[in-house]
């Protein structure tokens, strides 16, 4: 009932508003919503119309969205599916981090000569993919649930996992100065114990909640207790060190139709409750996703780049070619249609919200300065937006020659 | 993905599980749910455990709330009787607002010998209706579809209106000096017009949200579309110096299944598009209704409050009746049955937050001290709770000698 909240419902009424009409017309030209989405942060934030910027309100929408999607991808995800793929999802996510990586930061150190500290910084902003933006692009275009769908969801996974211990490893090389595998081997252990525990405790729970809400005389129990399981394992993950998006991802497994642990750890889920899950978290989590990509589109400030500057250029091709050929490279290692191969790297390379965040680290710690940040925001624009668009006509093109079909 | 969302999570979490544990208490022990998510916030907030301050971001989103929950009341509302009970709403919510404000200013000035400008506050706090908590308890006890329920929802709706004219002259007067009556006629006017012009504008606009839904390529149009839909009329009605509330219950009349019109200013929503938005809204404001009934719990901070002056147990006392009496004889005025007058009475009792918004607009004004401030949070919080709990014992009482069944 104050000023604050006349302003903040102008606000979200602009994103929600925006992010539709420019989903519808990013479809209308036969582009994933996503691009549409991201482009209307794009427009109605700093960079162009200047409407909006980034409130700690619409940032804490936005971060519910993306967990709520990833919530989505694991309610939709077949375990065994994803398990089989496990060994060379691990091979496309250590591969997709190593090349951009190295490439990274050798290119940054002999080729433009910047200090290690920095390169190395700079070679981690490459090795991130955007589990959101991957996952949502292949939604959009009617493909995820095929093979190469299960192989970069468990590779974006590990991905994340990954680029969440070697940015807490920079940050204590940026602060410290000394490197302690131990701690990163501490951290890794934790989170790979969390992805091993959480689906089965939120499966467990999911049983209460579904006794629960039978037994329940208030309506409305299960939306609030299924978002309230949300947000716990996104808080636990984040307790244990690992990115919240997983823990949203997690409990999405648990309560997937198709969840089943050896042993007999966890009790399928019932057919009846699996749906009203869907039907009710839909409408919520329809709400919610676009804020979050819009939020991406307002990040992304291009008024702060100065385009005269060649060195920004020349760095930005340089990084460009090999955040690209780094990812499309991570691919040919595993034994797969070179069809597949091929839409695999595509669908790792959008760097989004993941490569803005190793960014923004290394800005706040002043191991960047302005021109470094500049080129790092080109270089994640540029494969976020071409990821997309060729996949795109990947498929496209197949679906022309009848030789891929859903 | 920063410390920040950490916290919220968990914040939000403890809200949303708190709210669903205290409503199911509350229902088990017979009480309506509304009384156990204001208990929550209570046993949560400042009062007692201290985990949770009203945040900005809690607060917006328990603003969403309450629009959302005036839209749902819309929704459900049979606009051909809310118009066939408007001339005795208007007499409700007309000695409603008359009886608290003069007898709490004539108490405050004359008996506790306040200043004026302290006593005509005073006044103003005790005239509101918390139209969320009356329609919430109504709801909650089945009731929201009685011929009595028609009355409270226009008597709390002309009351709202009401209320937000007085604060306004108020608030001139306590900066200014002078009270205008020009002023305050021309912002009865805006409000009116506003009430009489959004529900067509919102009527057309949602024949063009189903018209839309239907070509719509990207998923999720629906619930984006008709949050839009409701944040934007708030945001006007506060823009044209309405309640934001009234916004989201002025959307909702439009998008009713009986919503009709004069010279077929308006096209009946169409029986398949209510049952989607029925369907697609309702986890969604299951969701967030509960947040802002917390909210108002946590803003009840009995900690600050000196129980043993014996200033602050008189004035209350002497306000409490005064409260209570002027609530209960404004529904003596209209010509209905004993028992039906009674409920009308009882339902208009709870002044929670709009009366919490009158006692922070004379805090911050620094027109009360810290004294008054904390009688008039004990007598809001005494009539939110006893409303909700006495019209039950009205309820439970008809129905078991038989003479009342739903």
């Amino acid at each position: 009932m104050d000023y604050d909240a006349h302003t903040f419902f102008l606000h979200l009424l602009t994103i929600l508003v925006a992010a539709r009409l420019f989903a519808e017309l990013a479809v209308l030209v036969r582009v994933p919503a996503v691009i549409g989405e991201l482009a209307a942060g794009v427009v109605i934030g700093p960079t162009l119309l200047g409407w909006i910027e980034p409130d700690r309100v619409i940032v804490m929408l936005s971060e519910i969205g993306i967990i709520l999607l990833l919530f989505e991808v694991g309610l939709e995800t077949d375990v065994r599916r994803l398990v089989r793929a496990g060994p060379k999802a691990l091979l496309i996510a250590i591969s997709g981090l190593l090349w951009p990586f190295v490439g990274g930061f050798w290119v940054s150190l002999e080729g433009f000569g910047r200090p290690v500290l920095e390169s190395l910084f700079i070679g981690g902003a490459l090795t991130a993919t955007s589990i959101g933006i991957t996952l949502r692009v292949l939604a959009d275009l009617g493909h995820h649930h095929s093979h190469e769908a299960q192989l970069v969801l468990g590779a974006a996974v590990i991905d994340d996992v990954l680029g969440v211990v070697l940015l807490a490893v920079l940050d204590q090389f940026a602060s410290g100065g000394n490197i302690s595998p131990a701690d990163a081997g501490r951290l890794l252990t934790f989170i790979v114990l969390f992805f091993v525990l959480a689906p089965i405790a939120a499966n467990l729970i999911s049983h209460i909640i579904n006794r629960l809400d039978r037994i329940s005389q208030a309506p409305g129990l299960l939306p609030t207790a299924v978002v309230s399981l949300v947000l716990f394992f996104a808080w636990l993950a984040r307790q244990l060190g690992a990115p919240e998006l997983l823990g949203g991802f997690a409990a999405g497994l648990a309560l997937s139709r198709g969840f089943f642990l050896p042993f007999g750890l966890a009790v399928a889920i019932q057919p009846h409750f699996a749906e009203r899950i869907d039907q009710q978290m839909r409408p919520i989590v329809y709400l919610f996703v676009p804020i979050f990509f819009v939020v991406v589109g307002l990040s992304l400030n291009f008024r702060t780049i100065d385009w005269r500057s060649p060195f920004i250029w020349e760095f930005s091709l340089a990084l460009i070619a090999i955040a690209v050929v780094g990812k499309l490279v991570s691919a040919l290692f595993i034994r797969e249609s070179w069809s597949i191969r091929r839409a695999v790297g595509l669908a790792m390379l959008p760097r989004g919200e993941v490569g803005l965040i190793f960014a923004e680290a290394g800005r706040t710690a002043r191991i960047f300065d302005d021109d470094v940040y500049a080129t790092l925001v080109i270089v994640i624009a540029f494969t976020t937006v071409t990821g997309p668009l060729l996949l795109r006509l990947h498929y496209q093109g197949f679906r022309a020659k009848g030789r891929f079909r859903k």
